[in-house]
């Protein structure tokens, strides 16, 4: 059942908003829905013009289902504007045989609607999407403070994530 | 200047030895100088048959400089096997501006030629790759104890890695 009122008081109403958000690919539209804001609320994500994200869009399109951006958005909300985000991309290997391991990245929710399990729902629906493509593993780097979140879409802590940025 | 002996005595022998080593991309032949031998040493990694071989090489070749695998071979050594690996594969996102993100992955060396800085060098090079190939960060993951290794080729720890094996 839809509702579309922006700030529902009790939680029979989170619930009951939260079963109108839609879990959807990225689609090109959804530029004038607020992708890249939403982004920058994770990491360094300056604005893009239409054209750029329009060439950026069709970079990753190409890449098939090797490639996935979903995002949450609720249709019933007049401002349709996207909610949470999370990325997998598939990355091939000569271990395991010719393995597939899948990889989450960019797991954003946007602060007004945090609370609500949309970044879950989207997590666990990359998950199924890994093992769909028969990937043997689905790995992710993230702070100390989101292992407990990420234990909640089954995710186990492995090992420590080390970087150079350039 | 070559050496040939497969077990240098003194430190200057080492360093003799290694001055022949080459770090190279992956080539279609290197099935028969044990590429995928040398990973089993890192995780659960069957034989492949040449087709089998061929196949996966195809598949990883075809996305060109997004994926690229070095392999550390001594062109004087009479066995001419791989001793050492690793793997960088390139991400592209919607973050800073349709920025690259470099992954490396699947870095062994041979247990017969470890303590020579092979891996280092390949890691090292695969770096160098991503940065010249325009990414804001390089990144992987590995167990607590390789914290030191990395450091040496600049890595520093960023976060933890967390992971599902289906």
């Amino acid at each position: 059942m839809a509702s579309t009122s922006p700030e529902p008081s009790t939680a029979a109403a989170v619930a009951e908003a939260d079963c109108s958000v839609q879990i959807r690919r990225l689609e090109a539209t959804d530029h004038e829905k607020g992708f890249v804001a939403l982004l920058s609320q994770l990491s360094a994500c300056p604005d893009l013009t239409a054209s750029e994200f329009a060439a950026c869009f069709a970079d990753l399109a190409a890449l098939g289902d090797d490639h996935v951006i979903l995002v949450a958005e609720d249709p019933a909300s007049p401002e349709r504007r996207i909610l949470a985000t999370g990325c997998l991309f598939v990355e091939r290997k000569f271990l395991r045989g010719g393995g597939k391991v899948g990889h989450v990245e960019d797991v954003v929710v946007d602060a007004a609607a945090r609370g609500r399990g949309l970044g879950i729902r989207v997590v666990r629906r990359l998950v199924e999407i890994a093992k769909e493509a028969g990937c043997y593993k689905v790995i992710l780097d993230c702070t100390p403070e989101l292992r407990a979140y990420y234990a909640k879409c089954g995710f186990v802590e492995k090992g420590v994530q080390m970087a150079i940025y350039f």
